[in-house]
């Protein structure tokens, strides 16, 4: 595989530019930059720039809103309902999450449901920025339907990921950012362009029989919960990527189920939409509406010690904490750049040349 | 297996009667038994009566306050701590959960993260209390540590189960109630009874290694997080039991972790506890916190029948919602009685011989 190392500022640079080219205000772009580049830096290749000339093309599809009025629509002391108005999900899920915290100042707890909203970057960033504030963060969403509930052989749910970031004292925080299914897409397309075969339990066929076919999504196939078949529990996974789904859409009144809208602009949007755009859920959490915020950090760094020093089954793999390998890699990605798979690189390139921004790689 | 059917009355008739005789007063005696039996009602036979005897147990050895004074000792408007004064956790839970749906009353939310209590039955039990107000209920509790984290030979965890019951219009409502493992314990104890091989990715030897041996637990090995093994997302089942670990613990002042108190009287107390008790946590939103409640529930209705009429893999077996075998066993149960394994029988027997608690069987 063919790689190309480019500086966390380039990319922010040429990726701002993007985003302002398609009418999105400095600081929207800014912002939208922000939480995507967060993807490319924690190792989630998936969810980053690879994913920016999809945004243009929602763009071009009529899809995105690059000047949305990102407003609440319905209200509580600790909840609000916020209408996205078609805007980046990359720029409502952080406006939206920041009215979580607002209201958990005041009230101690704040809960928001977005709709009218489309793909927002990874769950982490928005969970994470409850973390200055000594608060809990909790981010889902729902997503295109990839996925078959058990027992079943149709796309029903997206990947719907759940992150939540809890905040510790002299250790790094606690951040568990997951899709409900066994792996993510972005694990699978791996294999695709490796020719590579999936675990069995990944992914299942268009007669619902567990099969290695990495592509066998697009023969009818669909990915699977967490816990793989019955005998594992994808029941809870089902449930899980459900409760995503519910807490995101039919809370809010967005796209729910298999009629989340598609990411890919060329995929038809399904018919009968029963709401607006995709859903997202945010909820924080402050810690010291439970207890002193000290005490629960110091009780957060034992907890933490003493599961990093869980015995390991292999002593040169002990025992890791959500979020650790993210840290670890964000820390390397900072210093030494991003690396960019070739794929990437042609379809940020022909981004330069259609919109004429200058990209240097 | 030897089975004895006994109906609801009877069963409720001399559990209520033991809670009275260790001290509880008549209405937490009424409580308690509503919530244990809710269990066997449901099918989920290893959290019922099954459990009576351990409870007499507890309370023998001075771990069971019959007469607590179960109350908030901090708050914000949308949250509580409850200090649940060692009482049973059949009693402190309902308190609790009475609790969060009262400050959702005021808030739109209600949380509450509850230290210094113990086993509180079935999470299903709680969350359901949210339904009959329109309100989504959440319950998870810690619990004794049998399971290990990725990577790991040691039992750090409870199997820390999770519950999300939502409201619905026409339609019964989803109730999702899941240990955070692979398998409840419970099904292990079935195996175990019955001679049986569990399935591979259940549990592990004391080396770590995946095994069939459905006693592993007594030779050291532990139960996996759902997900079963790295390749399979066994880190997301250990995030989410950490989860729990954290909310239902860390937050309120229990011990968490390795230093969970353990259910059976006779294993010693862990040293060095870091709280008091086991801990729990529900969470109350009112639906109609984001959305009007009646819009809100025939979008469930959508939700579920579009749900129920996935595509199946085989015709024979449709997608079911989470809650459906719940709620057809309690259907059948409330009318023919209440199966129960002539161990268990055995041991309420001898519970009536030494109470001096008539028990018709």
């Amino acid at each position: 595989m063919q790689e190309t190392i480019l500086s966390y500022s380039d990319l922010f640079r040429f990726t701002q530019s993007v985003f302002e080219n398609i009418g999105c205000p400095t600081g929207d772009a800014v912002l939208a930059t922000t939480v995507l580049l967060s993807a490319d830096v924690r190792g989630i290749d998936s969810h980053g720039v690879a994913r920016l000339t999809g945004y243009v093309r929602l763009y071009e599809a009529g899809r995105i809103n690059p000047t949305p009025n990102v407003r609440i629509i319905h209200e509580t002391l600790s909840t609000a309902t916020v209408d996205g108005d078609k805007g980046l999900g990359l720029v409502v899920a952080p406006k939206a999450m920041q009215i979580a915290i607002d209201k958990a100042k005041l009230a101690g707890t704040g809960w928001v449901s977005v709709k009218n909203s489309n793909h927002y970057g990874i769950a982490g960033y928005h969970a994470m920025m409850a973390l200055q504030q000594d608060m809990i963060g909790i981010s889902m969403t729902n997503a295109s339907a990839l996925v078959a509930p058990t027992f079943s052989t149709e796309r029903m749910l997206g990947t719907n990921p759940i992150c939540v970031a809890i905040p510790a004292g002299e250790q790094p925080p606690f951040v568990a950012d997951m899709a409900t299914t066994t792996a993510a897409n972005g694990k699978l397309e791996i294999l695709q362009r490796k020719g590579g075969e999936a675990p069995l339990g990944w992914v299942q066929d268009k007669v619902g029989q567990a099969t290695p076919d990495a592509h066998a999504l697009k023969t009818g196939g669909a990915l699977l919960p967490l816990g793989s078949d019955r005998d594992h529990g994808s029941h809870k996974g089902y449930a899980l990527g459900s409760i995503v789904d519910i807490f995101s859409a039919v809370l809010s009144g967005a796209s729910y189920g298999p009629w989340a809208p598609p990411f890919p602009a060329y995929v038809p949007m399904p018919q009968n939409m029963p709401g607006e755009g995709l859903g997202h859920f945010f909820g924080a959490m402050r810690v010291d509406a439970f207890r002193p915020a000290e005490e629960f950090k110091q009780h957060m760094d034992n907890w933490i010690n003493r599961f990093r020093n869980a015995t390991p089954a292999d002593p040169a793999q002990p025992v890791l904490i959500p979020g650790d390998p993210e840290r670890e890699m964000a820390a390397i990605r900072m210093q030494t750049g991003i690396p960019l798979h070739e794929a990437v690189v042609a379809d940020l390139k022909a981004l330069s040349d259609k919109l004429k921004i200058e990209f240097n790689y």
